[in-house]
C-alpha cells in the first residue's frame, strides 16, 4: 500500500500514488454505503474525536457517519462554547485533548495553519476538516473521486473553478490536487476575488466566465459568501449572477459532456441557476456528498492502519509514540 | 404482519390494524427496556439520523435512545444552526441528507407539511417527530399504548382532550387515532383556542370544562404555551387555571377510575394542579414517557423491516429504490 | 470488593477502602486507554445519560469517552436549552428522565445539592459531575490517582491548595478526600476567597503563599474565575499573579520533588506561570486529564456492578428497585 502519511493535513503533502490509493479504497466504501447494512469494524475500539472550532453541520456529519460506520467510538466536541472561550490557548486545548487519548482527530478551525500546529502536539492521526483559507483536503479528495467516476479518469481534463477563489480553501486544495494529477486548470472570477500568486500553480486566470468555460470538462462552482457582497469586493447578487453565475447559456460553452460541481450549500440564483443544479445529466452535486462519506471512511481507515503500524514499531523499539 | 407503511408521517395514513401491530410490538420493547441490559441488534449497521429544525430535547432524546438500544448508528443533526440558515432550501437539505444514505430519518420541523415534502425527496424511511400544527404520530401512539395498558382496551372510551386544541399537533394526531379506534372524543377549551372544522371529526366541543369532563375515562391535558397568554387569545394564568386547569374538584366529575395524561413538559398550577400530576393512582404521565421510547423502537423496527423488504424487491427487479 | 455505594454524589460518603478500590480499578483502565484498541464491554446494553445543566465541554467529554469505551449506549442531554427553560421543575425533569430508564446518570448542575435531590427521584445510579459549590467527586478521585502515581502513596503528604477556595467544589472535594487519607492540608488564598468553617476540616489557612508552600509535596492550583476579578473580591490579574500566582520563585519553597496540579482550563499568567505548567518534571496537569477518563470508567463500572446486584436482589425478593 502506498499511503504513508501520518496525518491528512493538506493535499500538498500527498503523492499522486497516495491519492490514488485513497480513492481506490473509497470506492469500496461507496459500495458498502449503498447497502442497507453499512457497517464495518475496522475502527472497532478506536476513539475518533471531531473538534469543530467553527460550525459546519454538513462536514461534521459526514465525518461522524464515516467513523460510526467503521465502528469507532465517535465523539463530537463543539469548541465554540468551550474552554477556548475561557481563555485557554490552542496548545493547552491540544494537550488536554491528547491526554484523553484519541486515535483519530478531525479538526475544523477558522485560522489557517491552526490544524498543523495542533497536529504537532498530539500523538494521534489528525485530519484537517478545513482551516481558514488554507486547505480542506477531504473536499478535494471527494471532488476527485466524483470526477474520476463521472469522466472515467482524473488526468488530462480541463477544469474550470469559478467564483470566490481568494477566500476558498476548497479552491486551494482542488487546485493542488488537480495540478498534481496533470490537469489543465482555469480559475474564473472577479478580479477582487482572485488571489495573488496563483500563477505559480501554473493555472490560467479568467475574469470573463464565457471565455474561461470554453471546452471545459469540469465546471466547479464555489459558494459565494453573501456577507462579502455589496461590500466593495463584488457587485450585487443580481449583477454577480449575470457575470459569474452558471446558467444554461454559459454552460453551453463548455464541453458537451461537461459535469457541474458545487461543494454546497448552494445559493440558487446567485452562483448557480437552480435548473442546472437539478439537471441529473450534468450536475454531480449529490454525488459529491455521497463520495464525501466514502472518502472520509477511506482516510480514517488508512490513517488508522498507519497509526497501528507506527505504534507497533515504536513498541518493538521501546519508543513511546 | 399488517404494518405496511413506508413512512410514519401521520396517524391519518395508518389502518387500525397497523396501529395494533405497532402497539403489540411496542409491548415487547417495554419489557426489554425494563431490563438492565436493554439492547437489541435489529437495526445493526443501519444509519438513523435525527434532524431537528426545532429544539425538543425530550422528543429527540426518546428517538435517540430508541435507535441506540436497537443497535443503529444514530446521528443528531441540529438544524437550527445549519446550512438552512445559510440560505439552503429544504429540498436541497433533503437531497444532501439523502446522499449520506440514512436508512431511518426522524424529522421535527416548525412548518406543517415540511416532513411530507422531505419524505418525497429521500430514499429512506421517514418518521414525523412533529411538524407545525399538523401531526405528531409517535405522541398519539404512545398515548394509545398508555391508555390501552391502563384501561385494558383502546375502544369505546370517552376521552376528554383539554386546552389549546387549535395549536396542538398532539391533539390533532390523538383525535385521528382515537377516532379510528371508535372512541368518543370531547374537546374542551376556550373558544379562541378551538379550531374550526373539528366537528368534521365527529367530536363534541365544550367550553365548560366541568360539563366536558363528566364521566370521561381519559383526561388528556395539553401544554399551554405561555407566550399565547395575555395576548387576547386567552386570559391570565390564574384565570386560565380557574376555568381550564385540572384540579381535584373538576376531576371528580370524570369517571371514578379516569386516568390523567399530559405530554409534558407541565406547567404546574397553570393547566394542571401539581397534586393531580403526582397522584400515582390517577396520573399516567410518567408511563407516557416510558411508552414513548418503546413506541419509537417499534416504529423504527417496523419501518426498517419494510425498507429491507422494499429494497430486496427492488434489487430482485433490478430497480433502484 | 469493598465499593458499596449506590451513587457517587460526593467524596463525603465514601470510606477510604472504597476510594482505594476505585483507584485500583482505575489503574486497569489507565492501561486499557494506552492501547490503540481501548474498548471493553462491561457496560454493554446499559444506557448512560449525561445531563449537563451547566456547560462543561471538558468534563462531559471525559464522561462520554468513559462510557463509550465501556460499551454503554451514551446520550448527552444539554439541559441549558431544554424544557427546564419552559418552566419544568427539576423534580419533573428527574421523573421524566427516570421514565426513559437510564442505568447510569451523570449530572452537572449549577446549584449545590441539586444532584442529591435528583438522585432521590430516579431508579438508577447517579454520578455528581459537579454541583454548585458543593462537590465534584470524580475530580478529587482523579487528583488522588494522579498524586498516588506521582508520589507512590496517598498518605502523609503535605498538600497545598491555592486560589479561590470559597467558590471551588474542586477544593472542597479534594479537601475531604485528602483529609480521609490522613494528609496535611494547607489552604492558601486571599482572605476574601477563603470560606468560613474550613478550620473544622482540620486544615491550615495561609494568606501568604510563600509561607503556605514551604515544604509542600503537592501544589494544587485552582482556576480563577475572571468574572470575580476587580469586583472587590480580589485584586487585578497582575496583582493576583504577584501574590498568589505560582511561579518558579514561589515553587522553589516547596519540597524539591513537589508536583504541580491544575484542574484546567488554565489562565496562564494569572494563577500559574506558563513555564511551570509546561515543566514535565514538575507539572502533572496532563496526567490529571488522562486519569480523569480512567477514574470515570472505574466509577461507571463499579456503580453498574452494584446496580446489577441491587436489581438482582430486588427481583429475587419480588421488590421493584
Amino acid at each position: 500500500m502506498s499511503f504513508r502519511a501520518r496525518h491528512l493535513l493538506g493535499i500538498d503533502h500527498l503523492a499522486p500514488s497516495e491519492i490514488v490509493t485513497l480513492l481506490d479504497l473509497a470506492e469500496e466504501y461507496v459500495a458498502l454505503n449503498r447497502r442497507t447494512v453499512k457497517h464495518s469494524d475496522v475502527l472497532e475500539g478506536l476513539t475518533q474525536i471531531n473538534m469543530f472550532f467553527e460550525n459546519s453541520t454538513r462536514t461534521q456529519s459526514s465525518f461522524e457517519l464515516a467513523g460510526k460506520r467503521l465502528g469507532a467510538d465517535v465523539m463530537n466536541m463543539s469548541m465554540q462554547n468551550s474552554s477556548v472561550k475561557k481563555g485557554e490557548t490552542l496548545i493547552d486545548t491540544a494537550l488536554t485533548l491528547n491526554a484523553m487519548q484519541p486515535d483519530l482527530l478531525v479538526v475544523r478551525h477558522p485560522n489557517s495553519g491552526a490544524v498543523n500546529l495542533l497536529a504537532e502536539k498530539v500523538k494521534c492521526a489528525v485530519i484537517n476538516a478545513g482551516d481558514g483559507r488554507h486547505e480542506h483536503p477531504t473536499q478535494a479528495l471527494l471532488d476527485a473521486l466524483t470526477i474520476r467516476r463521472a469522466k472515467g479518469r482524473l488526468q488530462r481534463l480541463t477544469v474550470a473553478i469559478c467564483g470566490d477563489i481568494a477566500h476558498s480553501r476548497v479552491a486551494r486544495s482542488n487546485l493542488i490536487l488537480l495540478g498534481k494529477m496533470e490537469n489543465r486548470i482555469r480559475l474564473i472570477g472577479p478580479r477582487t476575488l482572485m488571489p495573488s500568486g496563483v500563477a505559480d500553480f501554473g493555472c490560467e486566470i479568467y475574469e470573463d466566465m464565457r471565455e474561461g468555460l470554453k471546452g471545459a470538462d469540469v465546471v466547479m462552482m464555489l459558494r459565494l459568501q453573501r456577507e462579502r457582497m455589496d461590500g466593495g469586493f463584488i457587485p450585487s447578487e443580481r449583477e454577480y449572477f449575470h457575470r459569474w453565475g452558471l446558467d444554461a447559456e454559459k454552460l453551453a460553452l463548455a464541453a458537451p459532456d461537461a459535469i457541474v460541481m458545487h461543494p454546497g450549500p448552494m445559493n440558487r440564483g446567485v452562483e448557480i441557476d437552480g435548473t442546472i443544479a437539478d439537471d441529473i445529466n450534468r450536475s454531480v452535486i449529490q454525488d459529491q456528498v455521497e463520495m464525501g462519506v466514502a472518502v472520509r471512511m477511506a482516510a480514517l481507515d488508512l490513517l488508522a492502519r498507519n497509526l497501528r503500524a507506527d505504534r507497533g514499531r515504536a513498541a518493538a523499539g521501546g519508543v513511546m509514540v
